[in-house]
C-alpha cells in the first residue's frame, strides 16, 4: 500500500484528537502512502451532537461512541495511540506524549473546544456543561436526582426549586436539552412519582440574543420557540445570566434583575479552545482569537508553519465570509478531509485551492414529532423536520459503525415514550446526595 | 383497590432493597390491599446476572437496568423511596432513612451481598469484584486499558504482565468473565492493535475446589473446562490465592507456591452479607452465619420477629436440605414472592406452608455458541445450551421492561464479533493512567 518509489521512508502524519476533524482526516488518509498516528486521550470517538440524549436518559454512552481502534482497524497505515500530547516542538518536528517523542512530517491538531463560563469558572460547579461522556452522566444524574429530591421534599418552596430546570444558552444543544427535559416531565416520568406531579416542572431556556437558534432563519427560530412553548418550556430571550450560585440564578433582562430559585442549571452557552490551543500558539507564534482558537491560513495551516494544520473547533477560519466558521461537526469533518487531501496533493507535487466550507444546513430536535431544519433552499418544521433529523443522524452514525441499536432504541422510545437509560450513577452514591441537607450543592 | 372493610388503615409493608428479592415481593403485592414502600439506594433494578457483559464491553449499563419507578409505576399502592436505611427499630416498628422515620407493619429486608476478600480487604484495590454498575465500568476500564498499556509497553516482560488476566473464582461469574475476555482477545480486538497480538493474552481462571462450576453436574464442569481451554483460557483448579499485590498474584497449588505477574486481576470468588445484615442482627438478636447472612425461620422471618422477613442473598435459609440456598437470582425471586404471598394470607387470617425453593437448574455462558445448562433431568452443552441461555435471559429481561435492544445488540455482536461498548471512562481520565509509570497501581 505504501508507495515507496518517491516517498521513502513514508511521510509521517500525526493527528492529535479523534473527534470529527481528526477522525475524518485519518479516514481520508486510510489508503494514502503515508504513515498516520492518531493520538487521543480517550479510546473512542464520541458523536457529540447526540450527547444531549445521553444526558436525558434516552441513549447510553456506548450507543453514540465508536472505539477509535475499531473504526480505524482496516486502515493498516494508521496507528492509534491512547495518550495526551503535552508538548509540540515545531523545530524538531515532534510531539510528546508522556515521555515519548513522536516525530511528524505533517501535524494536524484537532483537539476541539471545552465549555467556557466567560471567566466565571466558579459557575461550573452549579451549571455543568455537555462535552464529554462524563459530563452527560453528571447531567443525567442531576436531572433525575432533582425529581427524586422533589418527591422527598415537603417544603413547597424547596420542592419548586428542585422542579425548576434552567438551561443557559438557546443554541441547538440548549434547545434540544430543554425539549427533552420537557418530554421527561410531561410524558416519561408522569406515572412514576406519588408525591409530585412531574408535569409541574418549570423548564426555562435562556438566550442572550433576541431569538433562540441564531444560526437558523428567523422563521425557524420562531417556530422552535412556539414548539418549545407548547411543550411547556419558558423561553426567555434577551436574557443575560449575571450570576449562578448553589440554588439561585440571577438574570438581567434589559434593566430588570431577576432571581430564579433552581437546583438544576445546565450550561449550553459558551465554548473556548481546548488547552492544546495555548501550547500550540506559544510554540508556533500563531495568533489566537478571544476564545483561544487558532487563526488559520486559507489552507488551514498555521502562518509560517505550512506543515502544521488546525481543524475543527480549535480553528478560527475566517477567510470565507469574514467571520469564523461555526464549531459544528460538519465544519470539522470537511476541514479534516480537506487537510488530508491537501497532504496527499502536496506529496504528489500538486496543490489545492483554499478550503471552502459547504454548508448543508442546520438542524435541531425539539421533541416528539417536532424539529427544525434549515437547508437554505428549503426550511422544514414539525414532523417532516423531525423525520429528516432522524434519517440524517442515523446516516451519520452508520458511517462509523452499525448503530442499529440506536434506531431500535429510538423506535422503542418513540412508541412507549419511555427512556430506559435514566440511571443515576457515579462513584459517590446517590444516597449521600438524597439524604444530605437540601441546602448542600448537588454533587452526585 | 384498598379493601378498607377489615383492613383500615391499610397494612404497611416496607421493603428494603430493589434487587430480585425486594422487587418481586413488591410486584407480588401490586394488587394487594396493603401500602408498599420500596426503599433503595439506587433508582434502578440491576439485572446482575448480565453484569459481566457490561464489564467486557458487550452491553451498556442501561441495557441491564430498569428504573424502579418505571417497573412499579402501575402499582398504585407502591411508593418508591430513594435512600439508604440507616436504622431499624423493631419495637417502634420503623426504619430510618436519613432523618425520616418510616413505619411498617411488615418489614422485608432484601439488601443482598457484597464481595468478600476473606479478611484480605487490601486485595480489593488490585482485584475488583463485580456487584454494581460502577464495578462493571471499573472492570471494563481495567480490561481495555490493559490492552492499551500493552500496546505502548516496549519491555517484553511488562508487556506480558499487561496481557495476563487472572480471574479468581470458578463459579458462573468467573467462567463467564474468562470466556468473554478470551473472545475479546481472540476475536474482537484482533485487528485493532499494531504492536501487540491480542491473541497472545494469557487468561487464567483459578478455582479452589477440584472443578469449576461446582453447583453443576461434574460432566458439565468438565465440558465447561474443555470449552474454556479451546478458547485459550488456562483453567487451574485446586488453586488457592494466598496474596494479591500491585502486579503479582501468589498461588498455592498443593504444596507448590507460584507467582504470576499480572496487571489485571478480577475477583469472582467470595461474597458476604451487605452492611444491613449487621444492623438487623443487632436490633433483632437474629443469628448470623460466617458470611454475615441472617439465619431465617422456615417462613423466612427472623426468630421472635414474625413480621420481619429476610429474602435473597442476605438470608441463610437452611431448612430445605440442611445447607443454605445459593445466592442466585431465582432463590431471591421465589423468596420475595413467598413472603409477599404470606403477608396477604396472614391478613386474610390464613397461613402458608414453609418456604420451599424450586430449583429449575443452573446455566453458565462460556462463549460464542457455547454454554452449559444443568436442569437436573436434562443437561445441555454447546450450541443448544447457548441458545437456551439466550432465550432464558431474554425472557427474564422482558419481564421487567422490553429489552429488545439487548436482543439486537446480541444479534449484532454475534454476527460481527464486535463489542461496541468498550469505553474507557471515569472521572479520572485514562490519560493519567497510560502516561503513568507502569509500576503504579492501575486506578482508572
Amino acid at each position: 500500500m505504501v508507495n515507496s518509489l518517491d516517498n521513502n521512508p513514508p511521510h509521517k502524519v500525526v493527528i492529535v484528537g479523534g473527534g470529527f476533524g481528526g477522525l475524518y482526516a485519518a479516514k481520508t488518509l486510510a489508503k494514502a502512502a503515508v504513515n498516520v498516528t492518531l493520538i487521543d486521550k480517550r479510546n473512542f470517538h464520541l458523536f457529540q451532537p447526540l450527547l444531549y440524549q445521553v444526558a436525558t436518559g434516552a441513549l447510553s454512552p456506548a450507543d453514540i461512541s465508536s472505539p477509535l481502534r475499531s473504526v480505524l482497524s482496516k486502515s493498516k497505515n494508521t496507528k492509534v495511540l491512547l495518550g495526551e500530547v503535552n508538548n509540540i516542538d515545531p523545530e524538531a518536528k515532534q510531539v510528546t506524549v508522556g515521555d515519548e517523542a513522536i516525530a511528524y512530517d505533517t501535524l494536524i491538531v484537532a483537539t476541539g473546544a471545552k465549555h467556557s463560563y466567560f471567566g466565571k469558572d466558579n459557575w461550573e460547579e452549579f451549571a455543568p456543561g455537555l462535552k464529554t461522556v462524563e459530563d452527560a452522566i453528571e447531567m443525567r444524574s442531576r436531572i433525575f436526582s432533582a425529581f427524586e429530591a422533589a418527591e422527598k421534599e415537603t417544603d413547597p418552596e424547596k420542592r419548586r426549586a428542585w422542579l425548576t430546570f434552567v438551561i443557559v444558552g438557546g443554541g441547538p444543544t440548549g434547545v434540544e436539552l430543554a425539549g427533552a427535559i420537557a418530554e421527561l416531565a410531561n410524558q416519561t416520568l408522569k406515572e412514576d412519582f406519588r408525591n409530585i406531579d412531574t408535569s409541574e416542572a418549570k423548564i426555562l431556556l435562556l438566550e442572550g440574543l433576541d431569538r433562540i437558534l441564531p444560526p437558523f432563519a428567523p422563521e425557524l427560530s420562531q417556530e422552535a420557540e412556539a414548539s418549545l412553548t407548547r411543550l411547556g418550556v419558558i423561553v426567555q430571550t434577551k436574557t443575560l445570566v449575571t450570576n449562578i450560585e448553589n440554588d439561585t440564578v440571577t438574570l438581567k433582562q434589559g434593566d430588570e434583575v431577576k432571581e430564579i430559585a433552581s437546583k438544576t442549571v445546565l450550561w449550553a452557552a459558551g465554548v473556548k479552545a481546548s488547552a492544546m490551543g495555548k501550547v500550540l500558539a506559544e510554540r508556533t507564534g500563531a495568533e489566537c482569537d478571544r476564545a483561544g482558537r487558532i487563526i488559520v491560513e486559507p489552507d488551514l495551516s498555521i502562518k509560517g508553519h505550512p506543515n502544521i494544520f488546525v481543524v475543527g473547533d480549535l480553528a478560527n477560519f475566517s477567510h470565507q465570509n469574514g467571520k469564523p466558521l461555526p464549531g459544528v461537526a460538519p465544519v470539522a469533518k470537511q476541514e479534516g478531509e480537506y487537510v488530508a487531501t491537501l497532504v496527499q496533493q502536496r506529496l504528489a507535487g500538486k496543490s489545492l485551492p483554499p478550503f471552502a466550507y459547504t454548508d448543508h444546513g442546520s438542524l435541531a430536535m425539539i421533541g416528539h414529532n417536532s424539529a427544525v431544519v434549515d437547508l437554505g433552499f428549503i426550511k422544514l418544521k414539525g414532523f417532516f423536520a423531525w423525520l429528516f433529523w432522524l434519517v440524517i443522524h442515523i446516516y451519520f452514525l452508520i458511517e462509523f459503525d452499525n448503530k442499529l441499536v440506536v434506531m431500535i432504541q429510538w423506535a422503542w422510545n418513540y412508541f412507549t415514550r419511555n427512556r430506559g437509560a435514566r440511571l443515576i450513577t457515579g462513584k459517590e452514591s446517590i444516597t449521600e446526595f438524597v439524604i444530605a441537607d437540601n441546602k448542600q450543592p448537588v454533587n452526585v
